[in-house]
């Protein structure tokens, strides 16, 4: 039967990977127009099983099942609704369709705290630069400036929540103010972690803390013939050199990861010596100080390169974001029910941002990563295995039964 | 006397610098409407030296003085009239201007031969993507494909000959017929080594091979925070290992240079790991034994670091030019000039090509650099010292008597 109902999440999935902003992929947005299509079917499959659905002022889609008593406190189960461009079609939905099939799974039954499930309107950041728009406003955590934060189009947030029948004046509204028994999300993994180890799905214990930089070498440009080796003040051989340095220093540090993801040489031409060459850097570990630790150390490193080789270099912080624990005993009851659904116990901690790292300011959180076959995410070949969704529905159910 | 037409020579390149396509600054593409200015400069200055200036339909200014007596031969003095864009003011038109100059200086002294003074139409390549159209029509290797390449705008080579007022169907005729007793070009080195060497001119025995090439790298793009180290198949980081690489063959190589100027990064975001990574390669050498195994060399590390990364690697050689070497005798006649001018011999390789290049497959062919200040070059700091050009001056004068 589990079998059966992980299928129709599945199908339900792909169903709505179908509403897209731009035809031939998944694209959905901030409150683009296709995100009614898929608020009307999610909430029609939660009124079918008696819940009682809205949206709140931020675009997050809310369905409410009933406790078994008045004034019982509230279970939230969620997770985002908008996805990045030529996305796959479980990153963040998966979670939102699993909590409604896992309501479908009680059967009726009901426990001493009713049961939320929220779709998130917004975590990637897409349409205006920044993420989490949806689960900031969850957890009270939406200011003004949010607001007039503009797309490509010019269009703000404030706008847009107009534009799709919204009052963002009363937006302060999205924020809980039941009693919140904690916060479960359920996430496809998006990394090979638990594909490499053979196992269904993974308790994630901390949401790592991110630093990212911009390093600028600056040299002088000059004519690739004409300048001998010794005279050279090369702004793209320094840079190379640092990136070599960033991978050691991640490959040397226990789970650090690091990353250079963009470089632009300039004036980038083959026949000459680039004057100017500018890389980003992306650290992430989920103990601060050593994160930190290994930024400075790269910092210095960039430096070291730039002097010996007769460089300037520039370095831009953009960002420094602490790690985020998941609540111990929330985590506890998390591992207890993978243990009795019969599934391996493997802890690790996400690479990357989730809604749960903002909701965790407000409530006790804890996440369910669902294996992602050859690590595939952010793309259309991103998948979910049958039996790993029926397990993540049984270990939900167990969790349940552990809370109440 | 020699002081004052220096500073003269420097003047005039300024003032032909003010030629430009775009405002505020010096750029020449073939042909452009502003080449007329400089034509009717620079024919202005030769037909009052007595000389028979025309314009061939390759758009080469040429002007003839005449020998000591009929049928004689004649010597080429030349360099080219385009420049790249945002230029300095010497690269090419001071070879134009030192030859008149030097035929100024003349005072109505005549030789065995003629001196022709030829302002090449093109020689960087800029508009067309291909270079030296003026020397090449010059040396009788224009074909008709040439003709049919076409700018950023859609107009082809002949398009701009004939809205020049030439004829393009006539462009044969732009090809030497005299007998030739040789070419020799002054231009600036572009280049540090006059300058570290505290030295004004150097002679060119040769001009280097090129050899170019883009090495792409394959791997798999992924999540920079949810991909272990152990399992990433990152391009950029393989890409930067070969850059190491590159630049230690050239330091291991005397004579050797190797640039990568250009690198592209795709997604090129900072937070996805590359998927792919492309970097150019120019490796130059006055031997082509050399600079071809160094080559090979390079191609075999970039196989050899993919393949231990897991990354695919495509190499696409772009060019495969051989060194050209400048005539021994004329060589030799430009080294006597130089001792007897009282400046210090020094013999270099231009790492840069140079109409000499082209016009050494039709008749001997020889360069004097003169230093450039910090090896600046195609840039609006380029600049030349007076008493360098006075020098050069001087021995163009030494070569004149010594073939005489």
């Amino acid at each position: 039967m589990l079998a059966a109902r992980a299928r129709e999440v599945i199908r339900r999935c792909r169903l709505l990977a179908e509403c897209s902003d731009e035809p031939g992929c998944t694209t959905r947005t901030f409150l683009s127009p296709v995100m009614r299509v898929v608020h009307s079917d999610l909430a029609a499959w939660m009124v079918d099983l008696g819940m009682i659905v809205r949206v709140d002022h931020a675009g997050n889609l809310r369905g409410v099942y009933a406790a078994s008593h008045a004034d019982a406190p509230r279970l939230f189960i969620g997770s985002h609704l908008d996805t990045v461009p030529r996305a796959g079609a479980f990153d963040g939905v998966l979670g939102v369709v699993l909590g409604i099939a896992l309501i479908e799974l009680l059967n009726g039954q009901r426990f001493p705290f009713a049961i939320e499930v929220v779709g998130f309107s917004e975590e990637e950041g897409v349409r205006f630069g920044v993420p989490f728009i949806g689960s900031r406003a969850f957890a009270g955590l939406v200011d003004r400036a949010l607001l007039e934060h503009r797309d490509a189009n010019g269009i703000s947030v404030k706008d847009a929540i107009e534009a799709y029948g919204l009052d963002p004046a009363s937006i302060d509204e999205a924020a809980v103010n039941a009693t919140a028994v904690g916060y479960l999300e359920f996430h496809i993994e998006q990394g090979p972690v638990l594909d490499s180890l053979g196992i269904p799905v993974g308790i994630v214990d901390a949401i790592v803390g991110q630093t990212r930089a911009e390093a600028t070498f600056g040299g002088v440009a000059g004519h690739a013939g004409t300048t001998p080796m010794a005279s050279r003040r090369d702004a793209l051989s320094g840079a190379a050199e640092w990136i070599g340095a960033v991978e050691r220093e991640a490959l040397a540090v226990p789970g650090l990861v690091a990353t250079v993801g963009r470089i632009d040489a300039d004036p980038g031409v083959g026949n000459v010596i680039a004057g100017r060459c500018s890389a980003t850097l992306d650290v992430r570990h989920p103990d601060d100080e050593l994160r930190t630790a290994a930024a400075e150390r790269l910092a210095a490193c960039a430096r070291e390169i730039a002097g010996r080789r007769g460089l300037q270099v520039t370095w831009t912080p953009r960002l420094d974001q602490p790690a985020v624990a998941m609540d111990t005993a929330l985590v506890a009851h998390l591992e207890r029910a993978v243990r009795r659904a019969g599934a391996p116990v493997h802890r690790l901690s996400s690479g990357a941002g989730h809604d749960a790292m903002i909701v965790a300011s407000r409530m006790p959180a804890a996440m369910l990563f669902v294996r992602s076959p050859g690590g595939i995410s952010h793309h259309p070949d991103e998948s979910v295995v049958e039996e790993d969704v029926a397990m993540a529905l049984e270990v939900g159910r167990h969790f349940l039964n552990e809370l109440s």
